[in-house]
């Protein structure tokens, strides 16, 4: 077996765990392979604050055999050489003189350098990097990179870029396959929903993960609402406000905390106080916000406002669209992106396809943002 | 051989002529098969105004055998029963005596009405619908049925429904890939393009037919030109005033003849004057005089304001949309259809997905229009 063939052992691995259960963790696998190239010692990070992969994996190995001094130890992402919720890995690898270590994918958060470190410290470190170690820690690399969240826009859209008519009705445009999927797939690993009280009231919709044959599963709920409107009485029985038990709804709010004492506020929701000078709120801020609070990834399902201002503060990464077969030719029906700001062809954004697919006459086109 | 094979044979015929060269005729073939099952005489209508396909089948037949008594005639399209161009053919095949017809699709024109004048003098006559004939002969159908030009309209959009930014800069959202397709495969067997003056003069375009490795192909031009603002001196160098030998431009205009007699008339330039109640014109008058012209195919590549206009008066049977990877969130871009008219969710057109095709980051989108 080649590295690559060991390292694709360790991307398996890394791909058992349960990803929010891991969160905001990467997922990661390791094994210890012996001289003789056996796997003596295998495991994945199972679950934040737990153990890291190669703890896991050194000790099967040590039930094998007590030396470990002739073996490698092959590992999907770049070990830690800091302390965080655990002990650093480097001080692992060479109390067991592990003489040389393969990694699939780098940490780009600079605590950990491990690899840098390991070398320091006489042990062989190889890199053989495998494109599905990077897809499979796409999130955890873009949160490290941007001091961000990944957002995820979703919208159904007729075919001209219509998200309802001009009295915002919008049920039914995308057909029920097109509804599934939102929920079997894009819901379905996330951190949050993230939509604006406006599209909450008008709606009413329940916003959790419902896959038929399934129990509902809850969702972390992100609402922009300036003026706390959805707490309002008249909205107390609003779906969103379900019993929830291991999820929250963060009302993010342009109101001082002073202004919201007088409201009622339900359990399981929290209330954040954010600037909200561009009308919807200053990203930065939430951003770091959300960070700190576990949720990595994000979509976003809401109204044209919301999304063209999340789009023109390069806070989408992905899109997916629903291309419904109708057309709203009525200038006044609701644009999937609505901005007043001037915009040149040349300004416009530019995406990459990524892949197309059809769901009856319901296309979803699926793009990465080119930022 | 069965009834059925003997008419996708007939079907193969029909399909190797020229389309141009028969319109505004149906694509026929014919075959004539003796008593043993042989085909002896095969046959196709070539050219508007020469023979049928039925009368090439027979006359072939007659150099195999003199006695037509026990053959049988295999045709795609009922034959017709009335004197057009030329004698009809249902006098043909009772002279020779034929005594048994099988027809592969109907004419839905009341004076054909051949079947039935066939059984009526003696002739079993079969019907054996293939659907491959159904499509092959679906714009004379189409033509027969509704009294006009089949329309297809064409657009390249954002992925949100714009076709060019507020200053109408639209150059260029789709890639080479895209706009070689139009080409190649939309442009190639239309009778005609149908724009605005608007977009002749903004655009400048050649609207001929290019496809790498061959001559441009001319083709007619269809433009509503309100005020015959492209006759104006400033316009004489417009790209579609090329020198044209066998096509034509109509210039569709609201003003009566008088008003236009002062002109200078490019050769190939015909002005139609039709009344314009609704801004864009009135779409029976021009349909009738589409059709009276031979044009019964057209490609509708304007703008929002006309495209909106087809589309309200049904005028569009088939879509073509490049889904380009591009968004203008400006609410001032210009959307693919432009409408002041207010409509409701239940009020959308619909459509039916016909096939979606990649190229590159563009994805081509064809609908059919449910009327």
């Amino acid at each position: 077996m080649t590295s690559s063939d060991y390292l694709h052992s360790t991307f398996l691995l890394a791909s058992s765990a349960s990803i929010p259960n891991v969160r905001p963790n990467p997922l990661v696998g390791a094994i210890v392979v012996s001289e003789t190239g056996s796997i003596i010692g295998s495991g994945y990070h199972q679950q934040y604050g737990g153990p890291h992969a190669e703890v896991f994996a050194i000790q099967e190995a040590l039930t094998v055999q007590d030396d470990l001094s002739k073996c490698t130890l092959y590992v999907s992402l770049e070990p830690c050489s800091h302390t965080g919720k655990t002990p650093p890995c480097t001080e692992l690898i060479l109390k067991h003189k592990i003489p040389r270590v393969v990694i699939g994918s780098m940490d780009p958060n600079p605590l950990v350098s491990g690899a840098s470190y390991l070398a320091a410290n006489g042990v062989i470190v190889e890199e053989c990097f495998l494109p599905e170690l990077e897809t499979l820690n796409e999130v955890f690399f873009l949160n490290q990179k941007l001091k961000r969240p990944k957002y995820i826009l979703k919208s159904a859209i007729t075919l001209n870029g219509k998200i309802a008519d001009r009295n915002g009705e919008s049920k039914w445009l995308s057909n029920s396959q097109s509804r599934n999927f939102v929920h079997q797939v894009l819901r379905k690993n996330v951190s949050a929903i993230l939509t604006t009280a406006k599209t909450v009231i008008k709606d009413n919709a329940t916003l959790n993960c419902r896959v038929e044959g399934n129990d509902p599963v809850e969702l972390n709920l992100v609402v922009i609402d300036k003026n706390l409107d959805s707490l309002k009485p008249k909205n107390k029985q609003l779906k969103i406000f379900y019993k929830r038990t291991n999820s929250k709804i963060y009302l993010v709010t342009a109101l001082a905390s002073e202004a919201f004492e007088k409201y009622d506020v339900p359990e399981n929701v929290i209330i954040v106080s954010i600037p909200m000078p561009n009308g919807v709120c200053d990203l930065n801020i939430l951003n770091s916000y959300l960070l700190q609070n576990k949720i990595c990834e994000v979509l976003i399902e809401a109204g044209g406002t919301l999304n063209a201002a999340f789009l023109e503060f390069n806070c989408v990464d992905e899109l997916y669209l629903f291309i419904c077969p109708s057309i709203l030719a009525d200038n006044k029906a609701l644009n999937v992106f609505n901005s007043a700001i001037a915009q040149n062809m040349s300004g416009s954004k530019k995406l990459q396809l990524i892949s197309t697919q059809s769901f009856d006459s319901d296309v979803l086109l699926r793009y990465r943002f080119l930022h």
